[in-house]
Order: structure tokens, then C-alpha cells, then sequence
């Protein structure tokens, strides 16, 4: 098999990362795409970073070991703890949703505040500040003036959206109470724009839209990172070959049918090709 | 070190056994107890039988390493998937928290409808409905005569409990409104008893017993269990013999931080002697 036409490789600790596959899948219809989901172990954003370096690494293995010819880590948690560490690991490239996510607030943003909503790992990581503020310096002139030294990056952990999503919840009275209760006190700030930064939360997009108001524009970090994927591989010349539809294979660490069933919604098809991992990974 | 003198093991998916051990505590002041919190891969409550069983074996092995003279497994997740599994293995006795609920349960009812509230994988496997059909069977004359055939047990999953209860939400319209969302088809069936089977429950009991309703008896499986556990350690010569009051361990399998401070809250006291294990747990 050519090297381009090795697969892409993309993980999460869940269900949370299709939301990236759909959009992935969407710009880049030829290229064959393997999905891994840690159903066993899932969620992540509540755990240590030394167990989520240790469960992403033992995914990159899986992954490269099946020839990817890049690994797109579709897990916020993840790319904020593990990133790094699995960059040096690897040997292919590795691409994560906070850069891309935090790239698009920087420009969408005309120096007015950021508001950055994800899991508790994710929000105490500070990976959306750091990177936002990377964004910031690496803006020349006029710019990286618009940020003034009033603007706020405002970050808030949502601990109860992904299990809301997970239960269904997508348009109940509830997940309208949950979401005025942790936003709220970001709407008093006045974002100029707000990340989904969890992979779940673009399943909550438009009630989400609803409370926050017009005025704040709503980032998709899967959205970003589909366009970084597809800008890197075109120039690279990495591209797969051929007008083919892609193929595609999932697999889980537990429990195929609830994935199947669950992992529906956030595609809106029914899913194919899913397979249970047989121990490798989960060790 | 005398056999009797033993600590006495106990282990859940996470925080919510610790409402076990602290029932188990105040009946038995002078007992050593070990308490493993599998932090690291809490929930259990979504999980497949085969990997429910594979965790608990591990935990288990742990425990009885650590030459325990009884096994509790204060998570009722791992009591209706895995104790057949984990008796075979132990060579210590080894007491689940659903024998106790369901026995409770079928001595306050009075043939009346009983209801039980646990997470999706309890649920599912039915390990309520067995049990207590179970108690019925062994019951004689009259008193099994009191269940006729119009008799129901009715099971319900609350998936969203546990992460409201580990969010801290214990007294919040939202959770209130939660409540009543997996409540309301219950009450219709005006159950004599509602057994909480899962060990997080009891932190809600309050705002459960508001929804319910005082006709409605409500079963803490945990009060349950060390019941029996003191029983058993009684009848068989097996309490340990001193007035000292019992020290206490604590594993974990993920951050001691963040289980210290969260299992304050279900223990009502802060934390000692926090440990995190070294990878011999978690393979």
C-alpha cells in the first residue's frame, strides 16, 4: 500500500470525537478513516494527567500499529494533557482540537473577551489559555493590538453536559436549566466568542446558541480541526489518491451495541464496521 | 497478626461505596477497614459485564492481598455482574450490596408494589428483580402468600444521578427536576418500598423521599449490608476483639486530592491516609 493511501487515524475516550469524524469525513470524502473510542474507560475529563497520558499512549500505539498516516487526537481532554507527550511518541504526525479551536477564537475575536467551556481536566489544564495566548503573540502589528490588556479569557468546566449528551438529553427542559447554570456567569462577560471545548458539546449547539445570545460566536473546535487535517495532507502532498468514498472501521474498547446505537445520533446514519478490541489496548 | 484481627475489604467503582463504609463504621467501630475507590475507571454504572467483572477481579486480587478476612463489594454495579464471578475466586467471604436491598425490601413491603432506582448496567441485568424473587421463594406460608400474582417490581435507571451527586448538586432545583423526570412512571405504581441500588444514592435520599412521597418506604442497601456484614463477623467468631477504635485505609486508583475531598462530603469528615496504587490494579 502507497503511503497515501494509509488510513487517518482518529481516537477520543468516547463517543464525543465522531462529532470530529462527521466533520472530517465531510472535506475529506476519499480518505479511509479509523476511529477509536475508549467506551471501557470512558470519561476522561474528570481524571488524572498522568492516567490520561498512560490511556492515549496506549491508543497511539494501537492506532500507528495499524499504518495511520496521521493521528487526529478528537478528545479535548486528551489533546490538552497528552498531546505533547504523544507528539514525541508517535512518529506521525499528531494533530489535537485545541490549536485549531483556539486559533479561529483568536480570529473571529476583534480583542474582545474569549469564553473557553469544557471538562473539568480540560478547563483546569488552562491548554485553551495557553494556546490563545500563543495565537496572540505569534500576530504581528495592528493585530495582536486588538487584544488589549482588558481582555479576558474566561474558562468554565461543565462537568455535566457530556453526561446530558450521553443520556440523550439533547433538547430537555434540563439541559436548558444545566446550561443556564453553568453559563451564566459567562454571559456577564460579554464573549466575543465561545469554544466548545469537548467534543460533546456541539451536540448541544444550538441550545447552547439560545442562551449565550447572538452576539457571541459559537466555535466548533471539530470543525477547525477538520480544515487543519485537510489543509496539512494537501500540502504534503499526502492526500489519498483516487475518487473512491473512503472507507471506515471503529473500534471500541466496550460495549458495541451502545456505541452503535448512541454513536447514530452523533452521526446521524446508522454505523458499519465496528469492531471490540480485543485486550491490546485496554491493558 | 490473629485471623480476627484482619481488616475487613471494601471496594467500589469510586466515591459512592463510601456511603457503605460509613454504615459499616458505625456498626462496627472497632474493625480495621480498607476501602479501594477505582477512581481511575469510575463509571462502572455504563459499563459491559465482561469488563465489570475483569475490574472487580483486579480489585479483588488487591484486597485479598492485603490478607482482608471478608470482601465487601459496596457498588452495586459490581454486586449484579460480578459476584458469582468474584465468590469463586476470593477464599474469603465475599457480600454484596443487592442480597441485603432486596431482602429489606420484601420484609417492609406487604405484597405491595417495590420499586428500585440503580444505574443503566443494574438495571439491565435485573439483579433487584432476581434477588427478590429469590427472598419470596425462600419465604413460608403466609408471608410469600402476602405477593400475589398482580404483585410488580418495577426497575428504573437514573443514569443521571451519579454525576449530579459527584458534581455536588445535592440540593438544586435541577437535580430536584431530574428527580422527578426518572420518578414520575414510578410513582404511578404507588410502591410500598423504593430501594436506592446504587451506593451514590443516599446523598440524594432527601430530595427522593420529597418526590416520593411518605407512603413510600425507602431502602438504603448500604444500612443493609453492614447489617449483615456485622452478623455474619458475630455469628461466625470472626469480630476482631478489643476496644480500640479501627484504623482505616483508603486506595485509589486515580487522584487522592480530589477523592478526599469529594469523599468528605460522603463521609461527613475529612479524610486520612489516602493512597494511590501503583499500577498493580490498574493493568
Amino acid at each position: 500500500m502507497k503511503f497515501n493511501d494509509s488510513p487517518v487515524g482518529i481516537f477520543d475516550s468516547g463517543l464525543g470525537g465522531l462529532t470530529v469524524f462527521k466533520e472530517i469525513r465531510k472535506i475529506l470524502p476519499f480518505e479511509d478513516l479509523i476511529y477509536f473510542g475508549d467506551t471501557a474507560r470512558v470519561p476522561y475529563g474528570n481524571k488524572s494527567k498522568e492516567t490520561i497520558i498512560k490511556y492515549s499512549s496506549e491508543i497511539l500505539e494501537f492506532l500507528t500499529g495499524r499504518k495511520v498516516k496521521i493521528v487526529v487526537v478528537a478528545c479535548n481532554t486528551s489533546s490538552s494533557l497528552a498531546l505533547d507527550d504523544l507528539r514525541k511518541k508517535a512518529g506521525v504526525p499528531v494533530f489535537g482540537v485545541i490549536e485549531p479551536g483556539a486559533k479561529k477564537a483568536v480570529e473571529v475575536s476583534s480583542g474582545g473577551n474569549i469564553a473557553v467551556i469544557g471538562t473539568s481536566a480540560t478547563i483546569q489544564s488552562r491548554a485553551y489559555s495557553i494556546a490563545i495566548h500563543k495565537e496572540i503573540t505569534f500576530l504581528n502589528g495592528d493585530k495582536s493590538r486588538r487584544f488589549n490588556n482588558g481582555f479576558k479569557i474566561i474558562e468554565k468546566a461543565c462537568p455535566l453536559f457530556v453526561p446530558l449528551v450521553e443520556e440523550g438529553f439533547l433538547n430537555q427542559e434540563i439541559t436548558k436549566s444545566v446550561i443556564n447554570h453553568y453559563l451564566s456567569s459567562l454571559i456577564v462577560e460579554k464573549p466575543s466568542c465561545l469554544v466548545l471545548g469537548c467534543t460533546h458539546y456541539p451536540m448541544l449547539k444550538d441550545l447552547i446558541s439560545a442562551e449565550i445570545g447572538g452576539n457571541t460566536e459559537i466555535i466548533d473546535s471539530g470543525i477547525e480541526t477538520a480544515e487543519v487535517v485537510k489543509n496539512y495532507l494537501k500540502k504534503n502532498g499526502m492526500l489519498k489518491v483516487g475518487a473512491e468514498k473512503g472507507g471506515e472501521l471503529f473500534f471500541v474498547s466496550d460495549d458495541i451495541e451502545k456505541f452503535k446505537e448512541l454513536g447514530g445520533k452523533f452521526l446521524g446514519r446508522s454505523m458499519e464496521n465496528v469492531s471490540l478490541t480485543d485486550g491490546d489496548v485496554i491493558k
